[in-house]
């Protein structure tokens, strides 16, 4: 994977022989081939790029379509709340496009991510995105319902994004180890009620509802935040099991 | 390193003989060396606590003081939005008490993170707390200014929090890799109109200034965000070298 | 009534004979007395204050206390987004304190303001606040339950301010012209769900529900957001009858 | 004036003989000289409207065109905060489409809003929106540049709501009465910078800035705040002359 990166556009491709067309113009692939990264290349209307070595940031960003996906401010609070780390085991419930299952795999390999979905075409292209990230070997896919059981044990944080969070609660329970965390991403409001209330029932400790608010400025010419922007993706509600 | 969990407290603390005294009552540490993670122990006032390993957002959660630190929700964004991870390569101008530089250092070892400070009692703080952390192998802890010369290159993000940030762009921007990142943490707009002015004019790409806001919510009983809370830590700047 | 201001406090009195101890001296009333508007007054410590007229913030801003009662903000909302002004006939459910009833009397006079309280004890504050105010003239309190029944008829706007508000939006509806707007203030999630789901039964239109953030910040040496502020204080729900 | 009100649009008319063409049919003005607010009236296409007075929140609503007025949110926070109410004198500098003036004159009347505008443009289409408003006798518009001198004294409160708002501080400070309000509306944080700097030279007290940000809520089926929303419009710096 190379990425073309200027000024004011990027483009993320595997390197493979033949053309790229593109509204900066058309890339020759095979000059790609024979270049380095740090090189620079330029499409036939002579606008230049530079070969970069994307990371994974890169990928997520060029990957992820529609507004269902977890946003990276929010994926990030995860980490940065349960503290998981490199080694940590990883049960993540509701794979959709795999966008936090990637984010996550990145960061707690050569630990494991084991994650649950229901839907077989979503399996289908979450593999492909698991695939194209590179971490294929530190993920497990299963095709099942996590709320019928989740077999793995002493996990050290189990995410959820799925309808119903609730009904995942108590074989997340089961699953953690002591001192582990669950971590649920819910849009609405009745999820996170119906979730909280499930947390206490199963006497979770440390029990967090939280929402981040990125709000992008302009710093060109004058100095305002921006006059429109995202106001919600989701909320995060953290609880931590200890006995 | 081992933390005392129980549902309303917690006690981290490096194995060692004797007792300690807490507000729940007084532990018996000998008693502690036998068990291992997972056990219980009770006080002596019998108040049960878990055993468990603690994570890194354990220790830095307990090691934290003053307002001044940046928090996990400031630290996890430059992560996500500059996708640096196992690896990497970062240098960080202002190690402060090097809450930062420990939570980089988690997620890019077996990469490496280079720490400016001018300060030396600051760096004699920053040692300890990179020692318990376990991550000093992964840490070079410098006692200089910054902006007098970063001697590192081919970097993959250098992170800035100190006052003044415009006065190590230059540097920063020499240091930097081609598809490096820049990060700047600023908690007055004051230091955000000058550090991105500098920025534009050492022809970085893709600048984007950001605060986020993380709202907690209470969810017992009812369920509305807690009235009181935190409005504002730092603005976060990132840039990136195209060119 | 003179509110007494200086560049860093000011009291707000009634006119009387008398001494009036405060933290930055004693006044001698009877000097006030004998003085005018615009006027200059000195404590025995020296402290200079001016004599002016007090307006109606002033006077709010200075009775006001516990976090329950409704902030200017939100007063000013419903103003804002409902456009009752002077000549408005409204009715306000839930008096409390009265300061959003004293509020609104205060743009709506010569119109009225019809206050229902069920609770004996409150409608004694109230009576004594609104006195206060001047405003007795433009409002009337009722010590009545108002989900029992509302009255008035051909009301402009009925405003909401109690626990299980849903209990009161019939009687909202025949209360309310055609053309009239309800405004519900919530604290809680929970109120916002049952009242909005009464007020679609009922056949509202024009249904918003909205929270307003004021965010303070500090201009004076350095130019940020304040630290900690007030993250929430209610929910506000309009609604408007059009058949 | 007349607002015809259905469940889902409405229309602010002039009541004029003729057709109406809208979206929502043809609507024959004829009919609507014979009959009373209160009535219905139908569409060619047999859509039904109420026929409803309009106050001034419907009038500002359907006048208000571009993303520079000042919003119903920031105006009511300006009466909230300096308490201005029926009978008090308002400088407002900066007439622009006049959605200000006409808002505060409307709480003020029977007292007075002396507006300044440089652009004999912008005066035209003010005046135009001041007669439409129906307050034209609580207004003076003045054509003149404000930062040149306002003649007026003893006001309670000036708003002002142009480029360099710094220029116009002094002049302000002496149109107002003690104890009187200065409130600027600025969108950038440059001038909330130059203002309050000149407003500290000037010896005002009680200095305030603060940005409101509503943020609206989805009620229907489950509820979560909207995903996208205005993030920004202006600060507002609030000062009082005390001395």
């Amino acid at each position: 994977m190379v990425l073309l990166l200027s000024r004011d556009s990027s483009y993320l491709i595997e390197v493979r022989k033949g053309k790229l067309h593109t509204k900066d113009g058309i890339f020759n692939l095979d000059e790609i081939l024979k270049k380095n990264f740090g090189d620079k290349i330029k499409t036939h209307l002579k606008k230049e790029f530079m070969m970069v070595k994307p990371n994974l940031a890169d990928i997520l960003e060029r990957a992820k379509r529609g507004p269902q996906i977890i946003m990276p401010k929010d994926a990030a609070l995860i980490l940065a709340y349960t503290g998981i780390s490199q080694g940590s085991f990883v049960v993540d419930v509701g794979t959709g496009s795999s966008f936090l299952t990637i984010f996550l795999a990145n960061y707690i390999k050569p630990g494991k991510v084991v994650t649950y979905e229901k839907d077989k075409k979503m399996v289908k292209i979450a593999e492909e995105n698991i695939r194209l990230s590179g971490l294929s070997r530190f993920v497990e896919i299963k095709n099942k319902d996590a709320t019928k059981g989740i077999v793995e044990k002493n996990v050290d944080l189990v995410t959820v994004d799925i309808q119903h969070p609730e009904k995942v609660v108590k074989q997340a329970y089961k699953a953690l180890k002591l001192g582990g965390w669950l971590a649920v991403y819910s849009p609405t409001i009745e999820e996170v009620m119906a979730v909280t209330k499930k947390i206490r029932e199963l006497n979770f400790s440390y029990i967090k509802t939280v929402e981040n608010i990125v709000r992008e400025w302009q710093t060109e010419r004058t100095t305002r935040p921006k006059t429109m922007g995202i106001m919600h993706t989701g909320f995060l509600t953290f609880a931590r099991k200890v006995s």
